[in-house]
């Protein structure tokens, strides 16, 4: 359950950067990711003991991704987070088995963009219209009832 | 497979009417929603004989979707694919066991954003600046190998 710890304070300090609040309790984290039949995948990255941080830390970041699917391509992945910490990025390394790797990157988070521009990746937001939607709460139990 | 062959007839339509090519092939969808761990699940939405369509159908319409993850707020549900045929349209039905429905709408597609929004969902590109990021081809080759 190591992992499931990592992944949980890397994910309370990915919500202090972006200054929200997390609403998923540590237990259904543990539940949902690390039972038989896991809602979503995560990698930890570690460095060697000669690299840790100033703090004393080896694991360095994290990936949480999940697998998807598209009607007209099949099989894909979609990256729920992606975080390294600053003092190691600029590298990243990634195993796909899928056609499409999809995730979404906040407008105002333009370093981020930057970098996944660079990569190949494309805004399709930006170039096709895509625009992302959520229904939840009230709306959501009201939709559930028709 | 009843199921897996109109699932893929709907998704033809589907893509008729968007203009779109579907580059899945008929035996990966069923692979992928109708073995053991499918990557996605699929309703079909039928009405009584009485009922039929003027060309004899009683599968009317169908929804393909598949469980996601936020970390934030724990499951969720993405919507893939909504479609009814057209003169069905107007009522919706949906089961939710989860604490988020999340889907995408392309911005040309004005009367279903409009039925999403008059629902109670909220267009999360316009009010928190989500943008959809895709990378695939060559460019998510070349990041497997990084």
């Amino acid at each position: 359950m190591m992992a499931a710890d990592a992944i949980y304070d890397f994910l309370q300090e990915l919500a202090e950067w972006m200054d929200v609040y997390v609403c998923n309790f540590f237990s259904d984290l543990e539940q949902d990711g690390f039972s038989n039949n896991p809602l979503f995948h995560g990698i930890i990255a570690e460095v060697p003991e000669q690299h840790k941080t100033k703090e004393g830390h080896t694991k360095i970041g994290y990936a949480l991704y999940f697998y998807s699917y598209s009607s007209w391509s099949g099989r894909a992945i979609y990256m729920e987070d992606l975080y390294v910490m600053p003092e190691f990025r600029g590298t990243l390394a990634l195993a796909a088995g899928c056609h499409q790797l999809n995730f979404t990157v906040l407008d105002w988070n333009k370093p981020s963009m930057d970098f996944y521009l660079s990569q190949g990746s494309f805004d399709i937001t930006a170039s096709m219209g895509y625009h992302c939607m959520r229904c939840e709460g009230e709306a959501l139990e009201h939709l559930a009832q028709l």
